[in-house]
């Protein structure tokens, strides 16, 4: 039976999401409905609305950051149950495609060519208003007081964790620490360089916190980010404004050499350039997790990399979402992943494009939708 | 004392080499004088001589892939004892600098700024001729009857192998194989591809066929080149110029995603980022073997990285000269490394620039002057 759901619908690139009853056709094979408690709003929500997303479909309900309960289940649906705890996926982890028994990477392929064009496997969306479909988006569409989202794209997590938390581990702050510790594996003991302090930036300083870097150097261009770095375990913050050279030189020099890991957390192709050129010759590795515009390109001279730098990269922190999201939502529990830091603003359904502006006004870490 | 030496001296950028009598000073503390017994002539020695190195400094004597008989030690010298059979080292290993002792990297650091300007340790050259100063090269000017070289930068081998064949270890075939086995530590099973047939990506192919991978893709726009890629082990060959798409397309097609590992053999920054897009998405890495030239940068879109894919480079197959020559030495005579099949010509020195015009023509894989 189709259920009425409240949703902020993006119905145009550029325009503000407008709070309409959408209808929401029931979970068919495979889905399963979840009922979202909260939702964080992450810059990859504001660069789809924005229009700069080349792969972004109108209209549709956006958010990939949320926290939800398990309202009903379709046929042949066995790892959930109605009543369960869950943090939708936009990365899937089917168990059974080349990607996910490679046990190389997170990247399971399971779903990815239906939900990179807004639909459900079956090629169709649950989402309609007045008649008129809608689309999904990026398989979670979390924007949304009801969503129907794939088995293979939701972790159970436990029923004590507070989901109006736990939510921001469905992105941000999961792909920053992961990056450090699934992708990176950094060592005890280590330099890191961590570039740009927003949501992510800051989590990577909490999972080169827990994996005992012995420097966390802290980038950006905002001061006002440097008490929360530092609160987080930065050893140091750096405004590249204040120098006149270039801040891989400015890195290189205050480490001896350069970085043995370093972070791009904001999606600028310059600056993903200058975090691999502060890494150290020989060994240094650079991964880049934010995601930059459309068409854009990394350069470098290819000496940095004969003379020993690495550079790859990391989506969602290489976490396999059924898997490992469980032990990041036991670790925020435990204390050890202070979400609290992050929730800047809270909110109702009403108010989500207030959100939006605090984002880019860059007043906000996260703004959690509460429903 | 001061010993006459013929040299092939390359008196300026663009010129001939000039077949000449230098004089050679003995060797001061730490040093050793070499008697090469055969040089192999490889395209860094010609990038250099074209005046296309912007670090190229004139006269020098040129020749980096040597082997030869310790003719004398200078003081405090421990390590090595006259007669014993060496190779020259461009990277030398001194067992205390930050980089040796990271076992991260074969990059020693400990003569790299005097040998970067053509001198010993102590700043100064042991060349001359007609009381003018003749500057080293790479550290090891090989193609000198007598050269001098730092101890660090001297590989011991046994005496039963043949000076006139593994002094390729010096450079070009340790650089191909030690990538795959060092640097990628290809495993067995996997997929990898070759771009460019010239020595390097020849000794890839070897170094591939030791780590047992499953299919060995060669890839080269002469086809000439695929005889002896495939009695290497290369199991299929392809002609980038027999198709109208992009090769890391033509590629991709054929390996069902993607190859697990790719090098580039050339210096050629377009093929460095055909070999980075040819990997598979998740896991795939490639490594940079090939030098550009002065200036020249690689790109390719950050979405490359994030989703999965590594870029690295190697250096002498990442290998740490005075530890693992050796072992490299003992494969060779065990017929594991088939120098014979990279020994195309062997000449005298006075012949040397005939050897540099053979490799011009791509007619030659190593020319080996026999002294």
């Amino acid at each position: 039976m189709t259920l009425k759901s409240r949703a902020a619908v993006a119905f145009a690139a550029g325009e503000p999401l407008q709070i309409v009853e959408v209808d929401v056709a029931p979970p068919k094979a495979g889905e399963v409905l979840v009922r979202i408690v909260a939702s964080g709003v992450c810059h990859t929500d504001a660069f789809t609305l924005s229009g700069d997303d080349p792969e972004g479909i109108f209209p549709a309900i956006l958010g990939h950051e949320g926290g939800g309960i398990v309202e009903a289940v379709g046929e042949g649906v066995t790892s959930l149950a109605v009543g369960d705890h869950v943090i939708p996926l936009y990365t899937a982890e089917c168990r059974e495609c080349k990607f996910c028994k490679s046990g190389k990477t997170n990247l399971c392929q399971a779903v990815r060519a239906t939900q990179g064009k807004g639909l459900m496997p079956d090629g169709t969306t649950r989402f309609s208003y007045q008649g008129k479909p809608i689309y999904h988006y990026m398989g979670t569409s979390t924007f949304s007081e009801y969503t129907v989202v794939p088995e293979i794209s939701l972790a159970k997590i436990p029923k004590e964790a507070p989901l109006e938390k736990v939510c921001l581990l469905g992105c941000g702050v999961t792909t920053g620490i992961g990056a450090v510790l699934n992708t990176a594996k950094v060592e005890a003991g280590a330099t890191v360089a961590i570039f740009g302090l927003g949501g992510i930036g800051l989590a990577a300083i909490i999972g080169a916190t827990m994996a005992k870097a012995g420097r966390i150097i802290a980038i950006d261009i905002n001061p006002a980010k440097f008490e929360i770095a530092r609160s987080l375990g930065a050893t140091d913050c750096v405004n590249p404004s204040e120098f006149d050279k270039p801040i891989q030189e400015v890195i290189v020099e205050m480490t001896d050499g350069g970085v043995d890991y370093s972070f791009e957390c904001v999606g600028n192709v310059k600056l993903m350039r200058a975090a691999l050129e502060c890494c150290h010759k020989g060994w240094g590795e650079s991964t880049i997790i934010g995601v930059a515009g459309a068409g854009q390109e990394i350069s470098t001279r290819p000496f940095q990399l004969v003379t020993g730098r690495v550079w790859r990269g990391s989506a969602f922190g290489g976490v396999r979402g059924r898997t490992e999201l469980p032990g990041y939502v036991d670790k925020a529990q435990r204390g050890e992943i202070p979400l609290d830091t992050f929730i800047t603003h809270t909110m109702g359904l009403d108010e989500i494009n207030h959100a939006f502006e605090l984002m880019h006004e860059g007043k906000s870490i996260r703004s959690v939708i509460h429903f």
